[in-house]
């Protein structure tokens, strides 16, 4: 996908793939352009190479799904003023930067369908944008005066880098168990999703008993989201996906379909997991081997029915609220996060 | 030098090397271990990794000068609080993330005499320790409720990534002007030095008064700072420094010494230079020839008659201030910068 959501999912000529999932975004197309729009301006600098990697970046698009949360939310508490699309865009920056150290860890070539900004620019630059987009985004999220908005990111911030930190002295372990890697997603993923979907209850006026249903609805859509995005490196076309299929066992990445049919399966089977980790390639073993390993135990389907159960807890915390447009959108986001396909 | 300044230059045992330079930290000697207290306290978490690399990062110890100029400009305006030590931790944490970054971009594998993270822990996990350091600090300065100084530290990153993306474009170039040197530095190094010393003004009692004061002498010292640790580069021991000398044309860095002497020499002096620019190594020309050449040519004098310039501009701004002992140290920070030797 390499436009962002506003204009991808509700383009007249592309229908979206599940009826009422345009009924997420619509409800705000607005704003999510505005926040766009202050995405690309703040991406710049008069360093010759940050304005080029900020175009770059703002070609490649994006879901925006964190952006659509926060302003959602912000509608749902009958916000309607610039903070919500400065944060918006203030929490894509901090998202974006995180992608691009992670592509550097990774290796990752492709992203999104184009190339890494480590694979044209090299690692050492891309590391110093990185840092840059980083602190770019504290700087916008100051502008407001609004200090405890600034604190929720910088909270997330950290757990999503300690997160990235578990992950990677883990990679490569074939004993990885399920709550370890559930602790690895709910800092790495998770916790962003809270902090954009409760951002707004920061904004004045100031709703702090709207804050534990708006946090918790996030952090159950964002383990839901990283389950969906663990699941799509196996069943997921190339073309939509933008990188390769079974990327994550390639780098080492252990995902909870393999976690959990590891114990179910014979000392060969496991040993071919065991040889793709180990090589961090398919050269000994086929990526179709591994697939068909997967499909024979099922466990796709049982990682997907943990998803779904993940989407019903967040749709849960929206009963606090009373009925109305941004409900219903909130209530259709986690359909959304199900059913993409990139 | 492996200990902080207050243990260093005012420990009974060891002589300061230039008169009067222990009064530059004495006034501040128990704020500044404070300082190095909390710099402690937050260079954790509970992932184990973070635990392990706070504690090597703090036995590494560094001179922090920059804690060191906050305290004693908070001094200067009659504050005695907890906001400067908070603020002189954060400072020295920025800085920390930004030489464990730079380390990875220069493939440097000494500092301060010990091996450097990325030496130690691979690219990868030294890149997430920067971000987590850098959020950290955000977290940290946001602590004390005062926006402003936040905004500062922020800009002040800024400036300091865009210049080590500017210096970093510019390696292996030869023709790289004085003015471009300048502005390479100005960024990189002379705005955390300005922060740190007018961070104080935003403190409440608020000294707008004070500001363009402190922010001019930090920024001149800053400067001063730098041209001293690429003359160090020159004229250090390698047991000194703490790492090997001329590392920066290995690395590809043209400094000032060379910078204004390359129009002067012959064209085969040109060539050793250009060479070892090209090779990253002394493979073809040794350091010796290059060390002959500067010394030939004197601009090592040059350079140190100019770091004394800025200095003395540093030194100037000091009497908008009435007398006091803070000021009469602060007049002595840039003897320490111009005579430290590491």
């Amino acid at each position: 996908m390499s436009q962002p959501i506003a204009n991808t999912v509700t383009s007249p000529g592309k229908p979206a793939a599940v009826p009422g999932i345009s009924r997420f975004v619509d409800l705000v197309a607005d704003k999510l352009l505005a926040t766009e729009a202050v995405f690309r301006h703040h991406l710049d600098s008069d360093v010759p190479f940050i304005h080029q990697a900020g175009d770059y970046i703002t070609k490649g698009g994006g879901k925006r799904v964190r952006p659509a949360l926060l302003l959602l939310a912000a509608r749902l508490l009958g916000h309607d003023g610039d903070e919500e699309v400065t944060y918006g865009a203030v929490i894509e920056l901090i998202h974006t930067a995180t992608l691009i150290h992670d592509d550097i860890i990774d290796h990752a070539s492709l992203r999104r369908g184009q190339a890494t900004l480590n694979n044209l620019w090299g690692n050492n630059l891309t590391v110093l944008l990185g840092d840059w987009i980083y602190t770019k985004a504290m700087q916008m999220a100051l502008s407001h005066g609004q200090i405890e908005v600034v604190r929720r990111l910088c909270d997330a911030t950290l757990k999503m880098t300690e997160g990235e930190l578990l992950a990677f002295q883990r990679l490569g372990v074939i004993d990885l168990s399920v709550d370890e890697y559930f602790a690895i997603i709910d800092r790495k993923t998770a916790h962003l999703f809270a902090a954009a979907c409760s951002i707004p209850t920061l904004i004045q006026p100031l709703r702090p008993d709207a804050a534990p249903f708006l946090d918790r609805y996030g952090r159950a859509l964002g383990i839901c989201f990283q389950l969906v995005d663990d699941l799509l490196d196996f069943t997921a076309r190339e073309s939509e996906l933008g990188k390769p299929v079974l990327s994550d066992l390639k780098e080492g990445k252990l995902t909870l379909p393999l976690i959990l049919l590891l114990p179910r399966v014979r000392p060969d089977e496991r040993k071919l997991i065991a040889t793709v980790l180990e090589d961090r390639s398919f050269s000994r073993v086929s990526a179709q081997e591994i697939l068909d390993l997967v499909h024979a135990e099922g466990t796709l389907d049982e990682v997907r029915e943990m998803a779904e159960g993940w989407a019903s807890r967040a749709r849960q915390e929206l009963a606090f609220f009373p009925a109305c447009d941004a409900r219903d959108a909130l209530e259709v986001a986690p359909d959304f996060v199900l059913h993409r396909r990139s």
